[in-house]
């Protein structure tokens, strides 16, 4: 078996809408769809959960940095429970095993995961963001920000990316 | 001794402008001239080392929380020298022990720690921001978020939220 | 896809001796071949990246938790990489993730791994260790310590710890 | 305000016995009357307790590490309260923060951080200890062990090592 690409789905738990869940299920479908893994913060509601379902629903492969000391409270789509007890101390591992990450809402811990991706130099795609996210995430990502419309989008911009950068 | 006030001075490295770096030296005298204890990041450049050059210079006491495996690289002013050896993933150590945090300067770093400052519900006073940057920490964090204008405004933040929440 | 049993594998890496090493190799190729995920250090060296090669001789899933920021240099044999930037600090996500651990061979930072296992009420399977280590460890661990004096004794521990404790 | 020495002194919580914490008690207060730094786990109990008590009764600065997302539970004698919310992962911090470690007593979270300590290359000073802990860490650690049989033949040592190894 050769190094597999994780795509980061991040956004928010509790405050998530349901227009957020419907775009990281549909999306944790295309990431499955496309061999890729979903790498999640493995909470069992919001984009985490959502994201998740989703590329369980196409049998894709799904991994978690779960935030507690066991895997009781993970969303139950995640296959690989990567076990932290760091609590939110956990969002920058997600930023740095993250090929490449697709934020989909926005709140206090998902910003932080965008920011340690920013800081590491990792590429991040906003969706479905509001315009003040947008550009203060460009005024201190720059490049590393990219911005998409739709699902589709966001996917063909992670195959993109993925050609130019293969994991390998 | 008592329980100690720790006051969170977060910004930049590298990207510091001088203007970011006097106000974090003003900033630090005046921390340890109130008798707190200032923390921030400990890089020996920037808005860390500067808040610490500056705090040092009211011979006040300091922390530093370390990125690195040994204090080698350490700004000098840091007199508690607190090594992590987890780069940015330290960042939250700095949100979660300030009891309150002041932010001047802004890059992905930075962001990362008000993030976590805001998800973990600790006050943060930004200082010297942009309106991009104020916007987007109002949206995500909603009255957590407080704005001053000059460093002698931020310090009676500070003394106003230490007769609100005494360290004891 | 439902829940992976996580198989931990714990050891030095310059000071593995060539007997830990073929140990690990055949223990990742029988962790493989009965369908559980071997999950290691992710270092190119020792114990951590022979394990590895033996479970991706019998092709099987691997997991590697790296110390650095970013996966290159990661054993080739690691198929998803999670990437901690906490140095040795990534241990007790090794520990913590692994429904149990067997090790082989020892040093300081494998002493770090048990111990943090044990801490969290883990069990910990000692294979080719000698009297000095089995018994400071059954001090610290008691019941949750096992020693198997083969490889194949260490897989038919695993196998009836995970009919008691089933991973799903 | 120069560099302050840190003297980490870790032992177990719950399970100290009375003895450990008389000899923690003791060795803090002699590492206040010292001038040096206390540092440990900052539970509010056991031999980081007791530690902390002791400097806290000399008037000596003590710095805590906490494992929690606040500081609620802290020892009452802890002044600079680090806050990690990493549960035990904060362990590599208190072995890594530490100038140098003394021990007393033995149980698995105490086993981790002289494990992590031996590592990063730091001495690490055995109080009171069996001989199978002692023959288990001179193996690991070699030279790093030392081992003391009472509070101020511990504090002579750390005398010794400070004046080759000045802090500055």
């Amino acid at each position: 078996m050769s190094v597999k690409a994780l795509i980061g789905v991040m956004g928010p738990g509790e405050s998530a809408t349901p227009e957020d869940n419907e775009l990281a299920f549909e999306l944790g479908k295309g990431i499955a769809k496309n061999g890729w893994v979903l790498l999640s913060g493995g909470r069992s509601f919001g984009v985490m959960d959502a994201a998740l379902k989703g590329a369980a629903d196409a049998n894709g492969l799904t991994v978690a940095i779960l935030p507690w000391e066991d895997d009781k409270q993970s969303s139950e789509s995640a296959v690989i429970r990567i076990v932290t007890g760091m609590g939110s101390g956990r969002n920058i591992i997600n930023a740095l095993s993250s090929h490449i990450m697709i934020v989909i809402g926005m709140a206090a811990g998902t910003a932080s995961e965008v920011s340690h991706a920013l800081k590491a130099g990792r590429k991040v795609i906003l969706l479905n963001q509001d315009e003040d996210t947008i550009r203060f995430f460009k005024k201190i990502g720059g490049y590393k920000i990219t911005v998409a419309k739709t699902v589709d989008e966001a996917l063909a911009m992670v195959k993109d990316y993925l050609i130019v950068h293969p994991v390998h």
